[in-house]
C-alpha cells in the first residue's frame, strides 16, 4: 500500500519540534536522561499528544541519532500536481523542484530545505524507485517538510510533458549543457526545476523532454557537485533572479 | 604532533582515483570480489604503487562505505598562508573560504568540492578544535583536496585580521546580517570568506572582526541552512560575480 502521506513519524529535535507546531504529534517517546527535552515534552502535553518516556531510544529509532525524541504523527498528505501547477494563485508564480529518482534519503531532506529556504513552491517526486520520504529524509529537512508542499507522480518523463503544457518551462541540471544555470532570466517565469540523480543525472527520456538543459560553471579540475548543493544552487538563482525582477 | 599533511589514507573510487592521478599513492589495498577494480589496480600498478588484495575491505576501512578500496598515500602538504594570500599571481585573485571550527568532516570535505569547483583559490582551517580533515572527509571531496591548496591556522579570529591587512575583504555568513550575499560586488576583489559551525555559526570574535557580514534571504518558516549549501552558495556566487566582470 502506498503511504498516505509524509512523516508518520519523526525524529530529531528541530523535526520533531516542527512537526509539534504543526500540530500533528500523536505520540511523543523521549529518553529519561535528556534532561533539555524538557521543554518539547512540555509542547507535547499542551497540544494534547502523549508522552512516553524510555531509558533508552536507540532500540526504538529509525535514525542513527535521533536526539533523544521520537514522535509518532498523523502523517502530512501529499499534494496534487494540480494545486502546484497553478499558475493563478495569488503571489505565487510555481517553481517547482522535481527529483528523478535519487537514491539517498537525506539528499531528499536536504533539498526539501534549501527549496523551502529559497522560496520554492513545491516538490514532486517519483513514487517507485526512488527515495522514499523516510524518517532521515525528514531529519535532513529540519522541519521543511512542514511547510513544503510534496507531490508524487509515476513518470518523471511524463510530468516533464506535463508541466510543460501547463505552461511551466522546464529546466534540467546537466553538465553537459551549454547554457549556464546562472543569470537564466526565465526562472523569473513559472519554472519546474529537475535534478538527476546522484552519480547518474538525468533520465535519457526526461532530458529529452525537456524545454532548456542548464549547466552549473565548474572548474575543469573538480568532480560534479553533490545533487543536494546542486539542486540548493539552482533553487537560490531562481529566488535571486525572481528578486531582482522590478 | 601534527599532521605532515592531508590524505595519508584514501578511501572510495573518486578519492582514490585523484590519488592515484596524482601520483602519491603507495599501496592500494583492494577487495577481491571487486572486478569493477581492475582498471584502478592496473592504474597502480602503472605509477609503481605496491597493490594488496584482500577478501574483505571492511575491517581495514576507517570510513563505511570503502567502496571496496582503501590506500596509503604520501600525504599532500599544507600550503602556507602566504600563498593563499599572496596577491600578485597571475590570473589568480585570491578568494579563500575559511572554515570556523567545523565540526563534521563530510561538512569540510563537501565543501572543499564546491569551493574548487567555484574556482576559489584555497581553503583555511584550525588546526585545533576542528573537524580534521580525515579520511571521511578526503571521501566527502572527492578527490577536491588534489587541487585545492589547504592551510591551517591557530586562530580563525587572528587570521581575519591578518587576511584583512593583506588586503582581503574579509566577508561572513551570518543569518542576522542585513547585508545580503547575492549581487555583492567585493566578490569580484580578493576576499576571504568566513563560514561558521554547524548549529552555531561564526564565533563572535571572529564576527566582530570581519569587515562585511552578509546573510542568505531566506523563507521564515525555513530552518536554517546547512553549512555546507551555506558555503556553496557563497562559492558560486563569488564565481557568478566574477565572470559576469568585464
Amino acid at each position: 500500500m502506498a503511504p498516505a502521506g509524509i512523516g508518520g513519524r519523526v525524529e530529531g529535535l528541530h523535526s520533531v519540534l516542527a512537526a509539534l507546531a504543526s500540530g500533528r504529534v500523536r505520540v511523543l517517546t523521549v529518553e529519561r536522561s535528556r534532561r533539555d527535552l524538557d521543554q518539547l515534552v512540555e509542547k507535547a502535553r499542551a497540544v494534547g499528544a502523549k508522552v512516553r518516556v524510555v531509558s533508552d531510544i536507540r532500540p526504538i529509532a529509525e535514525t542513527a541519532s535521533p536526539q533523544g525524541v521520537v514522535a509518532q504523527a498523523r502523517p502530512i498528505p501529499f499534494a496534487t500536481l494540480e494545486s502546484l501547477t497553478d499558475r493563478n494563485k495569488e503571489a505565487e508564480l510555481p517553481a517547482l523542484v522535481v527529483l528523478d529518482h535519487l537514491e539517498d534519503p537525506r539528499n531528499v531532506g536536504a533539498i526539501a530545505r534549501s527549496a523551502l529556504g529559497a522560496g520554492m513552491t513545491g516538490l514532486v517526486i517519483p513514487s517507485r524507485r526512488a527515495a522514499p520520504i523516510t524518517t532521515a529524509a525528514l531529519k535532513a529537512a529540519a522541519g521543511s517538510f512542514e511547510h513544503l508542499p510534496v507531490a508524487t507522480v509515476s513518470s518523471v518523463a511524463a510530468l516533464a510533458k506535463r508541466v510543460s503544457k501547463d505552461g511551466l518551462w522546464t529546466i534540467g541540471l546537466d553538465p553537459d549543457a551549454p547554457t549556464s544555470l546562472f543569470g537564466l532570466e526565465i526562472l523569473a517565469e513559472p519554472v519546474a526545476i529537475f535534478i538527476g540523480a546522484e552519480g547518474k543525472g538525468l533520465g535519457r527520456l526526461v532530458k529529452e523532454r525537456l524545454d532548456l538543459p542548464v549547466s552549473i560553471p565548474m572548474d575543469h579540475r573538480a568532480p560534479s557537485l553533490n545533487a543536494g548543493v546542486a539542486a540548493a544552487l539552482a533553487c537560490f538563482e531562481t529566488q535571486r533572479i525572481r528578486s531582482a525582477q522590478p
